[in-house]
């Protein structure tokens, strides 16, 4: 899988003083520039810096290129950022004098925190309420690096009750290259966006009567759904595990065991009560799966025991985050508890990570993925205390990344509080860093379900219990899938995977008995008879993606043969109809991600 | 499929009758034996009467033998059941008299509804407050076609805080026929009971700490489930159904429009209120697949449009009635919506009996089902006002019934209150009447949810809607189906369908290469190498119904056979294993209901 280079963190901060920087360069330009502006707040973030200002005309596009051009101009004057400190009775009468009511609310904040002292740094005239650290002089800013974003509302404080405020966004990076990098990404990844990719490719809908956060999928999106699901349920199969199928909803009493009720109540929707008792909304499947082992006595014969479910659960999400297919209110997890001999936890997790590596090669995402390995820190006090089970989970769990060779980057303090993990984390095209799901290894949840195996010398065990999943949520996946393809999926996930487009209405004959010659075979295929010219028929195939798209005239039904392009080399090549049939079913079959039935390179 | 008889009404009327007088014979055997016991009521029910019995020493079984035997000689004696009648004073004053403190409260409670008048059976020495109607004198009875059957507790009017009677349950019929084959059914339909087999089969468990409505189901009833839900979904996608995946959730606002929230809140789960939403599970899939239709403009061209789903829903069943994979709180319904003109309902509708049809004939169910249909009674007010539309789809449904040759039942007052339906009616193995499914012509819906088509003329015209399932809900299916076939499934539907015993450990190699072969096929093998005795393997796999179970021993590893065993026919063949994994191979793919295999009659 994929190698993770993270910055170095010597660069990291110089880079976070310039964006820093950035910001009071920002501020001071607009001050000069529109003086009866007040200052909010103006921080360092992930890929610049902006500031807020509480103003009557808020900013409008063209008002950044002048304030662009008198921030280089402020910055080629080479002020030095020097910081000073003030008494709070001080500064707060030298902030009210200059009118900025906003600051002198955060410095009375900070005297009702107990502090006396408050730094400011300056920049030329301006002076700003601030903590550092910044560049130490306005040349030392890489002023190819930067540029003024866009702008925003943004309430005061974050709060709905309080005056909107005017956010300027900018955008700064170490190089112009880095920023010229970031720009195009980011271009890149709005252009992949699946929000946009799955209205273009009508993949799903979300419907403001139904709910923000309830995307409904569309055939065409179910049929990806129905591709991925089926294969993971049949490969897991294969491989020994139990596919079960476990309500949503439980009782409140099965979380309270769990102690999800108590540690995981603020990502849970309130319960319903029917006659009296509580049920809720699954969280995870765990106490589920959990019960279905306790079904009946387990001998150490039958362990592992390996339980999966594509598995519906509702977590709750923030409703002005719900977005697309990744901010849901519900999704399916492809998840598994496995529970096993606290001995065998290493051969089990091999498997966990073996099947992993296959799905991840087999849809692509491999480039992309690498593991994280979440260990405890040094606050004892968030984990459950089993101090030689501990020991041992971890070390089996770092034998395992070494054995096989993963590479794994360690981070201390993300151990779940029953046991380490390993994370399969993502780059998203835009270039944030997301969990596509974790592996767990549990050395504590069984206790509390009074989980045991009696082993082979007649006493009763413990088991550990490894909480994975394979393929992540069906939905987050196909958001991945959607964005890192651009939409081209392999021909084996696509919702239409042949085209059959008839020159003239000569053809149409001919064009329906080459698709129910390739339907036949189980391939997904539509017939355009539309009356639309060739060109535009052609022209919405490629928005839609297809993999082949097959031209018919005469000369092809003459032949029996059709003319297809491939959609990734754009190339085409005609022959017969079973030769091509024959080849697309095997790259279906075999879910192959290069189109060579036809047009190959 | 099924031809539905009913009972002749005047025959039900002559049985209703003497079923009513068993149970006042019961009452004065009981009183005669016991005369201190109070008296509560005495009905007519199902399948024969019973009586509660206000006592401290409620009845044996072995009571039941001496009540029967008086019961006959009381009989035997010819007494009268001639009606009398009384003013209420005067019966609560006689009732009073003879300590019947029950009947005394029903006396008054009718006084209260304003009766003025009661009327009483006599028979013999017993009296009772009765409104009949009863056999004219004892001799009537069929006293070889009755028999005490069970007590039980109930509680006086069904409150549980009133004081709890012993209820005496007897069965009575026509003939002494008739009451034999009731017995052998009723036996018979507790051996097939499916909680019963599901437990011996393993294929589902109810855990209390889940909750009673929320069956889980194991591998193997998730091997059945998936394979009736896989066939269904290719077989609709085959005949143009757009498959598509909606969240089980929606905001309440949704099924205002739709008129659920008025007129079937009974049937909801109360509201989760997030952030101030409130959203419900959802009791039927109409709404979501409504929105789908509604994102985009379509055009007559389009139509129908089939949306179809494996659909998750919740409804409210009363807690004390859950039991089974019948009774359950949530389940998942083979459900479609199909959007097309009103002038098209014919023929999209024919394509759906036509689908049931099939559908039924391959699972084996078509023996048991019948069509209902559902038309309006005298009552309009129940029914939206569309006369027009009404008589329309009324007259096309019957059409439909009659160019199709389906018999069905006509049954005014049983129609949507939005359009006719067209019930699936089964008989189960108890003899119960059950509705399987309905499938209905809905001609206003639509409106609700502003649904249109833009027509050939360029207006806005409103589709009508076809509700429909093809399979039912999986979970009661599947409860139907090991019933019905007493859990000897169809080797598709089978979760284990061939067992491999080696006869030695010497076979056991050999064993698990005849299993990787038929794997490798798609069957789902299993080798059961134990250190068991042979012959208790054999009796375990005939308890879980396997369809083929191969001995193998050193003559068939010589010979690289199988000594197959038929569940079926419970005969014997030996045979190369390829030759048997090919016949077994075809039987799976075509869903045969006949194992031939191997060891064919």
């Amino acid at each position: 899988m994929y190698q993770h280079k993270t910055m170095d963190p010597q660069e990291a901060a110089r880079l976070h003083e310039m964006r820093h920087t950035f910001s009071h360069l920002l501020a001071a330009a607009v001050q000069e520039l529109r003086p009866e502006v007040k200052l909010g707040i103006g921080p360092a973030i992930d890929d610049g810096f902006y500031y807020d200002f509480l103003t009557d005309q808020p900013f409008s596009l063209s008002d950044l290129k002048d304030i662009e051009r008198r921030m280089r101009k402020l910055a080629q004057a080479k002020h030095d950022l020097a910081p000073s400190s003030m008494g709070v009775a001080e500064a707060k009468a030298l902030l009210a004098q200059r009118g900025e009511v906003l600051k002198v609310e955060l410095v009375e904040d900070l005297a009702a925190q107990g502090e006396t002292e408050v730094s400011f740094y300056g920049l030329g005239g301006f002076l700003d309420l601030c903590k550092g650290p910044h560049v130490a002089n306005t040349k030392d800013l890489p002023l190819k690096a930067f540029k003024l974003d866009r702008v925003a509302g943004a309430y005061w404080r974050g709060d709905e009750k309080r005056p909107m405020l005017s956010r300027i966004y900018g955008l700064a990076f170490l190089t112009p290259e880095d920023l010229a990098a970031y720009i195009e990404q980011r271009e890149e990844a709005e252009r992949r966006d699946h929000r946009r990719l799955g209205r273009d490719m009508d993949l799903f809908v979300i419907s403001p009567d139904v709910g923000k956060g309830l995307p409904m999928f569309t055939e065409k999106g179910t049929t990806i759904r129905r591709a991925l699901e089926r294969f993971i349920v049949d490969e897991e199969i294969k491989r020994g595990y139990l596919h079960v199928q476990t309500p949503i909803l439980g009782r409140k009493h099965l979380y309270e065991i769990s102690g999800h009720w108590e540690h995981y109540q603020d990502s849970m929707y309130p319960p319903i009560n029917v006659d009296g008792e509580d049920y809720v909304l699954r969280p995870m499947t765990c106490p589920h799966h959990f019960m279905l082992y306790a079904a009946r006595p387990r001998s150490y014969r039958e362990l592992p025991v390996r339980y999966a479910e594509i598995s519906p659960m509702y977590r709750k999400e923030k409703s002005g985050e719900l977005s697309g297919l990744i901010r849901v209110m519900g999704f399916h997890l492809a998840d598994a508890h496995i529970f096993c001999k606290p001995e065998d936890v290493k051969p089990v997790f091999r498997e966990v990570v073996d099947l992993i590596g296959y799905v991840m090669e087999t849809l692509g995402l491999a480039e992309r993925c690498w593991y994280r390995l979440s260990l405890r820190d040094d606050h004892k006090e968030k984990y459950i205390d089993a101090p030689e089970s501990w020991a041992m989970a971890e070390r089996d769990m770092r034998d395992i990344c070494e054995e096989m060779k993963l590479e794994a980057q360690v981070e201390p303090g993300h151990a779940a509080f029953y046991g380490p993990k390993l994370d399969v984390q993502m780059a998203t095209v835009g270039g944030r860093e997301e969990t596509l799901f974790t592996n767990q290894i549990d050395i504590a949840l069984a206790q509390r379900f009074h989980l045991e195996y009696i082993a082979e010398d007649g006493s009763r065990r413990m088991p550990w219990v490894v909480h994975r999943s394979s393929i992540g949520c069906l939905e987050r996946t196909i958001a991945f899938l959607v964005e890192h393809y651009a939409g081209a999926l392999p021909l084996w996930l696509m919702p239409v995977q042949v085209k059959v487009l008839p020159i003239t209405d000569e053809q149409t004959a001919y064009a329906a008995q080459v698709k129910d010659q390739l339907e036949r075979l189980g391939l997904r295929v539509e017939l355009d008879d539309r009356k639309e010219t060739l060109n535009r028929k052609v022209r919405e195939a490629k928005m839609q993606k297809i993999p082949y798209l097959c031209v018919v005239g005469q000369r092809e039904q003459q032949e029996g043969s059709v003319s297809v392009t491939n959609r990734d080399t754009d190339r085409k090549s005609t022959l017969p109809v079973a030769q091509f049939a024959d080849a697309v079913l095997k790259e279906h079959v075999t879910r192959s991600r290069q189109l060579r039935a036809a047009g190959a390179a």
